[in-house]
């Protein structure tokens, strides 16, 4: 078979304009990015919700990848084909894992967003955006931390009219991002050298990580944007006051800069379905789901919107429920759990023949079902195909999965077929649809912080939870700002339904360590951070540039 | 007198469609990027050159600003008024200045590049693209001593394959980028915490300083980027060799993510003319001129082309003339200096009544004309007027101008009234470039190092040249790799002649001091610092960005 690439090359790729105009897209609601992207304006989302909307998740992922934007692509270019109105909603591609690890994030395959270079590399710049407003912010604190030791406060004021913020060197909340895995940034110390400091630790997460791309997500429009970037807290003064954008008076210019990030980017898929693509926090760290703008220009104009949360349903999907749906209210129609046979094996946690660990494996996706059918959802299970999968096996997981209640369950061929190759799930997913459904939120934000921690917990099996005594400083502070009712965003390990990625299968009866919280004050949550969370990842080995290159067309080769 | 601001927002900005097709571009040879802008194929440079090059420079600069961006964008205007085909060819801005101090780097009055937002903020996101590349390179090679450190040479090649490259922690020569003022990233320590090593130091350079930012603007087509690129040197080896990109393997994934870089940007100027934004390299610390693309391409389709180097004609003109030009082999046709009568006061370096303060200030002015004539140019001065300038004064200078050897000297009111306010302006520069003309570089490349130093030194007004012992070290090591042949491009304050801010007017007899040497393998020159340059500014008391928000239509607002 072909190399994504190579596939992608070989794409008729329709202009832009065509894709438009068969979204239903006015002239004035959309300006071309080149010949394969168009920017949406936000007018476009003004039109009342018409379509269903589908969460694709899968089971927990294991390096070799469920295949669950190829099977979001696939399922697409499936309804598509049926005839229906049918659009993709995802995430844009980090840079970091485009040249840390071999592969993009466009699908594959022949269910793939194309051209697959250009969604892979920077599109039309808006995580850049995020970049430069983040570190703006950045620079603005360590200007103004200068100014005002360098000054005192009572000249700072004098000479500038500005109050003194009495920023506290040592409580600096808002770190540096970039949008690269560079580990050797995780940890800083800057403010080195003559007259630049004071001195101070910090250092730099992946841009995905950044609060403001959680806003650019869960946004509802610029003044929304705009208000969100102002209420981030940038530090702590030294005496223990939140000191936001706002404050810092530099909120305004962030927003500025993320102006035209806020129109989601049009793209195609292979079959010419068209494909939104906008935002990308990451699922462990972050809500990890596409924007909620992106969700409402696609359901004013199609009949089936299809999007997907990061990693397992325990991540992205749990937070698309109970963040991102929360914030803008609308109920997902149906979803779809991707998974592999391979996945399966891998997730059981057991050495010993095929059907032992099918069996053993089982038990992950058996949770994940239940989960997902826990928020009242009907469940279409996806089973990704590859190659040299047995019949039997698939036919075995097939029956079990009906068994245990999913409402369908498909085999997915989109990798190797395309939309033909996921018309089987498309019909189930469209039926699935239509079957009555009772979407509810795990918890209700009226609930205090324990107790819908606790209710998280449960669900993933712990018997309990323990805050650390930071934790509970932070949860006080965040309590006495009046705060502590915003949803929770679980920040851990995407490798284990439990925070312990050594944990397979479906783990209970541990305990869940909560060892700190952070007040996401703009985006309107509280990540819960479970054990050390990596928000920067770094280069491995034999990382993915080394193949990347541009050949005497000029084309750029070797990606994916 | 409205803003800039205002100015541009009551423009009647044309779909730039209608530019490209004034431009005589083909449909195939150019792509919208939104409404006001379009990346232009590099094949539109491929026609052979047809008009005539200007580059308009300017006196010692003063805090005011002398108006030389809106001078070469009024002389645009002014030469498309008087029917010509007339192009500008600038540097995109920085978003350092942009949000540092008020104002942006569009022109100004009704002399403007139009959006003067979208040109002020990231415009297609080239700048973003060379910090991306720039620090993409900066992770690999930390991520490389990483691993190399952790499982030593030996076991390094063995699971790899690849050849262990021994870089030495301390001469790691490239710096991080970022496209802000952030004082606080100037000198850091980097890779601590646990397994994030070795620590090290390092720093971040605002990237209109990196190195690629010059490799887009003196490159000319994709393969010589790439070509470039792969010569940059990153670090040293620890016995001594210097490790380049291509020995990293990082210059094709570099080069991929600069693709759509090295198109130039087409936007318009208040009056319809065409203009390219393209590259923005400082001119102090690198070679401060728009791209070689940029204007072949303008060239092949215009009469005139007008272009502007950075600061006065000691920096930006002299590397236009010794570095750009000798890459390009485009001779330019005429110079414009632009000087102002509060410059002329302001660079006088006394303090007495203004016919003192003018005479004395016409030494700098002086200097400036018979640097630029000495190149064999027809020089054109033009008077950017404000307001209140004294009609005497002006004549008194035009007067002097002319008696000095001028080829013509004009009153530019462009600020007030756009293209008309240019046009004797205009008138003068179209004759100076049918007047006889004979460009030459300042030195000859087969020169010696010294030579070509000292020659650039005596032009400066310098009696001599020190090299420090760093300076010979790295005169060494450059001579050894076989690079000392190379153009040189001063690094120096643009506020004197000399290399001491302190020393107004025309200063001579000083000994120009070299501190280091700085060889930039892929640019293709050789740095000469000159004392200690800053290469990342820093946020001032009351910084640009307080001023900037967006309004309730999400227009933004604040921005100049």
């Amino acid at each position: 078979m072909l190399t994504d690439m190579e596939i992608s090359r070989q794409a008729n790729v329709r202009p832009i304009g065509w894709i438009a105009d068969d979204f239903g897209l006015g002239k004035h609601l959309w300006r071309e990015a080149g010949h394969a992207m168009a920017k949406i304006s936000l007018e476009a989302a003004r039109e009342p919700r018409r379509g269903k909307l589908v969460i694709v998740t899968a089971v927990t992922p294991t390096p070799h990848g469920e295949g669950k934007t190829v099977t979001t692509i696939g399922l697409t270019q499936g309804l598509h084909l049926l005839g229906h109105k049918a659009c993709a909603c995802i995430r844009q591609p980090s840079l970091g894992p485009v040249f840390g690890v071999k592969g993009g994030a466009a699908g594959g395959g022949y269910a793939q967003v194309v051209p697959m270079e250009v969604m892979n590399l920077h599109m039309t710049g808006d995580i850049h955006a995020v970049t430069s407003a983040h570190n703006l912010a950045a620079a603005a604190i360590d200007a103004r931390l200068f100014h005002e030791t360098r000054l005192g406060p009572d000249a700072f004021s004098a000479k500038t009219g500005l109050q003194a913020l009495n920023i506290d060197p040592e409580r600096i909340l808002w770190r540096r991002v970039l949008d690269h895995n560079d580990r050797s940034l995780r940890q800083i110390e800057l403010g080195l050298g003559d007259n630049n400091g004071p001195v101070h630790g910090g250092g730099f997460d992946i841009t995905a990580a950044s609060e403001l791309m959680a806003i650019l997500a869960l946004c509802e429009n610029i003044a929304d944007m705009r208000a969100r970037i102002g209420r981030v807290i940038l530090a702590m003064s030294r005496d223990g006051n939140p000191i936001s954008a706002d404050d810092l008076g530099v909120a305004g210019a962030m927003t500025a800069i993320m102006r035209d990030a806020i129109e989601p980017t049009l793209m195609q898929t292979l079959s010419g379905a068209p494909c939104l693509v906008h935002a990308g926090p990451f699922a462990n760290i972050a809500h990890g789901n596409s924007s909620i703008i992106a969700d409402r220009v696609a359901l004013a104009h199609h009949d089936y919107v299809v999007t997907e949360g990061g990693f397992g349903s325990d991540m992205g999907f749990e937070k698309f429920c109970n963040i991102k749906s929360r914030a803008s209210g609308i109920a997902p129609s149906a979803a779809v759990l991707v998974v592999t046979l391979r996945a399966l094996k891998a997730n059981s946690g057991v050495d010993g023949d095929d059907s032992e660990r099918l069996e053993a494996g089982f038990a992950n996706l058996h949770w994940h079902m239940q989960n997902v059918m826990g928020y009242g959802l009907p469940l279409v299970v996806a089973i990704n195909r590859f190659p040299d999968d047995s019949m039997a096996e698939l036919a075995w997981l097939k029956e079990r999965c009906l068994a245990e209640g999913a409402f369908g369950c498909e085999i997915s061929d989109a990798f190797s077929h395309g939309a033909e190759g996921a018309r089987a799930l498309a019909i189930a997913v469209a039926r699935a649809c239509d079957a009555p459904s009772n979407f509810e939120y795990l918890y209700d934000d009226q609930m205090d912080f324990g107790a819908r921690l606790m209710t998280l917990a449960e669900r993933y099996g712990a018997a309990g939870v323990s805050l650390s005594e930071d934790a509970r400083r932070d949860l006080a502070m965040i309590t006495q700002l009046g705060m502590d009712k915003l949803p929770l965003c679980i920040a851990k390990t995407p490798l284990s339904i439990s925070h312990d990625p050594a944990l397979k299968g479906a783990p209970s009866g541990f305990e869940l360590p909560v060892v700190g919280l952070r007040l996401s004050a703009g985006a309107g949550f509280i990540t819960v951070l479970t054990g050390k969370v990596m928000t920067m990842p770094g280069l491995g080995l034999l990382p993915g540039y080394l193949n990347i290159d541009i050949n005497d067309k000029g084309d750029i080769i070797g990606l994916g």
